[in-house]
């Protein structure tokens, strides 16, 4: 490995130095997608933890528009990283295990070759000669990177944002190089409100008269700064959620910073951008920050469910991808449409949509990380030592017999889940609407079933289901489920789930759009025992509650016999095609008169 | 009235002439809040209609920061106003009866004095030298005008976004001058989030090196046209939603229009912005965008409801608060803190937080116009009349006997409601959660009750209490009511909606948390009928629903006895005062045996 330490470009005067970074150069020229070529591309790259004997525990780490290779400290006297919470021994990319590789990307300022690199041709830096770049060409440039390093296949790749795009090109191009991908707040391609956003950035850049077209390096008051600065200042706002920035900002309002800059600092939120802005001139280069954007801009893996599902036909590692819920910039839509694709490839996804105040910059801020975190570490390791294996069939390590679901209905052993075992064909894919922790999904899994997806809404239940290992799509049912195809299951469970929905019909018929069998199970409402409650005592049944909740607190919602339902079938032209009658009390089936003397109903249908 | 012909201002070059504008030169000095003085201010305005003899029909309408005083066209040769789809004969505002007054906004550069006008110190145009102004100098020369055209008090004074904050003004500072406030899509002061775009628009301009101090008048390249164009590039990204956006430039993401431009025009929305950006340099002064950002950013009534209740204490006239739930510049959480504040000030207020995909501009859109264009007119026709009226009591018309309520649980007679109306002290103040059409608190009204408060989530529900001139606010009953003081109401009402809210424990408690008293009306699900509907048949009772619904599909989600209630009550350590247990099929009271004999209760609550 052509190692050398880093030496920071004279045009970013005054970024720090990356101690520890290394720079690799590639006598092989780099031809561009989009025209031109690199004559012999440097990439700077930074690596933590020790790469394993047969190098299956790489992990590339790719960063977003304004990163760098310094991802995380690699000492006590090391400067921070800029992903100090996630990566480094014992974290959730735990560099007590795992070789992380974080390369400055293509375009970039900080050692890796970009517009303020030397043109050989002219021997004076690029500037605007500096090739288009595109996504595919950040990636491809890594891809010799990792080839160097001598890793057939790295463990995962990881990025937020513009690294996100990296992640899915990653996938898309290399697919047999990668076992799991982490999307991060990313998109298949930015919203026109985040284009906007780039393009008046770049036209503050470009029609600040210091811009010199380009060719700033050796100018005086080179370097458009005024022009960069703006364009970072957008930038910063659209990192933000709204309320973060009023947790940030309004209790000081009218009291600026007290910061060095040539910007307006009559408001907090002014003096804040101001310095963030006077920050990045002095790190950052404006021909890069076009160059990047440009790339990001450009960025489009198709519009459609259809045009993106074609984009991933072979990319067959596990994914994991995250979204933040305020995030406005990569909105969770966004990451709904990748998880949409990939489930319409047939990809093994896990999808979570984070609950947060803080926006875009979520993923770096460590308020939400309990969960974004563990979700990560949880991933990987169901990854571990599946980098060199086999592709397909191979990625799931057996688990242990899952504990028992502790949101039981009448809080014993789920005798319905035995049932339902029974119920569904040996070998049949399973999309189980409502999974909780995935009690069912791991023991069909146990029994050799390969196809099997949740649904689930809580965040902890969905950790608990990646913990073992199984996919799981955070979404909530009273939404339709437009990320499934139809017919793309044999089998769709809604187990002791449909008592809690709002969008009963909506419910049923995205079930049966996307089963060709479903199962469902629920409580009935006119078991003996509950009509006698209301009979007897006057009272609401008390066990149309679960946990101990009350009529006034209980999730369920929708209370309805076996009769009911069978009529609600009828209605809508459902066949029934079997049904079984429970006591669950007493762990036996019902023959007799279901509707009276079974607390519990499942019933099969068909379209 | 000094009326003279408009001549367009030298330094804005291409705006189009206003034909119908007239200005308006006052010898007196206007003194600016913040220091400084303009020696003969002119206010350049528009009238449509007729002021009726009385001057009891004047609507002032107060445009937001690039309009101006053409609100509307004049006649069909005329140009179109900018906000032609709400004034007109027979529009919400129907200068068929009203007489509209449209001035320029002090500071702006279409007529009215601002920077762009010659200072008479220096013979030049001010530029820079302007003085600072805020929100209370705009509408003090607003007032002046009124009082020249003999308005004692006017009918409404109407405004969005930056309008709204002249609304909130005129009602701050002249409450004994205006009958009615319309406030749209406006705020007690800008949210960290909107104030930082206004920031980084000034940074663009005041850094742009033709901006030349603000002196720019003569020059030959002179304007900060960059500057300016890159701010108003901003401000029209944050005038649409993303779904807005996602709308008007995603079919032809890669087809930038043909426009004429200095700016990128590689994407569909960067040709739309780079257009907008030009198209305003042509028509708008840098010096005016930076004086009115500033006053709309200074503009601050306070933070906390308290400080914001302490602005309005005399400000008795009616409103109407409009938000628009896509609104991300002036978010329906501000349009709230202003009715929260109103409502703690005891005013007469009515809100809606009007669904649309439109974002800020909205109000300025056809879409959403059948709802928010009907509120305002519906608003405007409950004050006719009351411009010159003593200013509280009588404000309302008698109304009507106002039609059966539509959504009777048992589609009868609300048997219920002639119950609860004895239940209430007369001359009590009552709230009423989930009001309907007003019908409990219109006959109340008559009754002569005079603070009456409805709380209501259907908006077609809501245009009709509007209609029946009964305040009523937007809300849902699953959130707390924090908009309402503790012990604000004698009397809070939940007349058959408990059985459909999700938190009842919360309902519970802030309605005895803000009323002194509590009533409750609620149908039993014990009741003879509904024990044997599950005893007999087996199946869920059909009278839970309404509306013929099912039990799939009601709107009812608790189900509870008059024995649970009373249980809820016990373990709460809510008071019961007093029951009634009503036969509502047979019209009856039922003293044996409520639980099971009575179809509907209603419980009298104190804390």
């Amino acid at each position: 490995m052509a190692s050398s330490s880093f030496k920071s470009s004279d045009s970013v005067r005054s970024a720090a130095p990356l101690r520890h970074a290394q720079s690799l150069t590639f006598a092989e020229p780099l031809s561009m997608e989009r025209g031109g070529e690199l004559a012999s591309p440097t990439v700077c790259f930074e690596t933590y933890g020790t790469l394993a004997p047969d190098a299956g525990n790489a992990v590339l780490i790719c960063h977003a528009l304004s990163g760098d290779s310094h991802v995380a400290a690699h000492d006590a006297a090391d400067s921070p990283g800029w992903w100090d919470i996630v990566v480094g021994p014992g974290k959730a990319v735990d560099t007590n295990q795992l070789f992380v590789i974080c390369p400055n990307m293509l375009g970039g300022c900080r050692g890796t070759t970009g517009p303020n690199s030397i043109n050989p041709a002219t021997n004076l830096p690029y500037g605007c000669d500096f090739p288009a770049i595109t996504t595919s060409d950040i990636v491809e440039l890594q891809r010799r990177l990792i080839d160097h390093l001598g890793i057939r296949r790295l463990l995962a790749v990881i990025g937020g944002s513009m690294g996100g795009h990296q992640v899915l090109n990653w996938a898309a191009r290399c697919p047999n190089r990668l076992a799991g991908a982490v999307a991060i707040a990313t998109s298949t391609r930015l919203t026109s409100q985040a284009l906007a956003f780039d393009i008046v950035g770049r036209n503050a850049i470009l029609h600040d008269p210091n811009f010199l077209a380009g060719q700033y390096y050796g100018a005086e008051a080179g370097g458009a700064s005024a022009g960069l600065a703006i364009a970072r200042m957008i930038g910063h706002i659209t990192y933000l959620s709204r309320e973060a920035m009023h947790d940030k900002f309004e209790d000081d309002r009218y009291q600026p910073r007290d910061v060095h800059t040539s910007f307006e600092k009559a408001f907090s939120v002014g003096s804040y951008l101001g310095y963030q802005g006077q920050r990045f001139i002095e790190r950052f280069d404006a021909n890069s920050y076009i160059a990047l954007t440009k790339a990001m801009d450009l960025f489009d893996l198709g519009r459609t469910r259809e045009e993106l599902a074609m984009t991933f036909p072979r990319a067959n590692c596990r994914w994991l991808v995250l979204s933040f819920t305020s995030d406005w910039l990569f909105p969770p839509e966004q990451s709904q449409e990748i998880v949409s694709a990939l489930l319409a490839s047939g990809r093994n996804v896990t999808y979570c949509n984070v609950p947060s105040r803080c926006g875009h910059d979520a993923f770096l801020l460590e308020d939400d990380l309990a969960l974004y975190g563990e979700l990560i570490r949880a991933f990987l390791d169901t990854l571990k030592g599946s980098a060199d294996g086999p592709p397909e069939g191979s990625r799931r390590s057996e688990v242990a017999e899952s504990p028992p679901n502790a949101f039981n209905v009448f809080e014993s052993h789920r005798l319905d889940y035995d049932r339902i075992l029974a119920l569904i064909p040996p070998g049949s894919s399973v999309l189980d609407l409502g999974c909780g922790q995935g009690e069912l999904l791991c023991r069909l899994r146990q029994r050799g079933h390969s196809k099997l997806v949740g649904i689930e809404l809580d965040e902890d239940a969905l950790l608990s289901c990646l913990r073992n290992a199984q996919d799981v799509i955070h979404a909530d049912l009273n939404r339709r489920l437009p990320q499934f195809d139809t017919g793309q299951f044999d089998v769709v469970v809604l187990s002791q789930t449909l008592q809690t929905v709002l969008d009963v019909e909506g419910v049923l018929s995205e079930m049966l759009r996307i089963g060709r069998l479903g199962i469902v199970s629920f409580p009935n409402f006119a078991y003996r025992k509950l009509r006698q409650m209301l009979t007897e005592e006057g009272r609401a049944p008390e066990a149309l509650g679960v946990l101990h909740h009350k009529w006034y607190n209980t999730p369920n919602l929708r209370f309805f016999s076996i009769a009911d339902f069978e009529t609600l079938c009828r209605e809508k032209g459902i066949a029934i095609l079997q049904m079984l009658a429970l006591d669950t009390e007493a762990g036996v089936d019902v023959a007799d008169n279901p509707n009276l003397n079974a607390d519990l109903a499942i019933f099969v249908l068909g379209r």
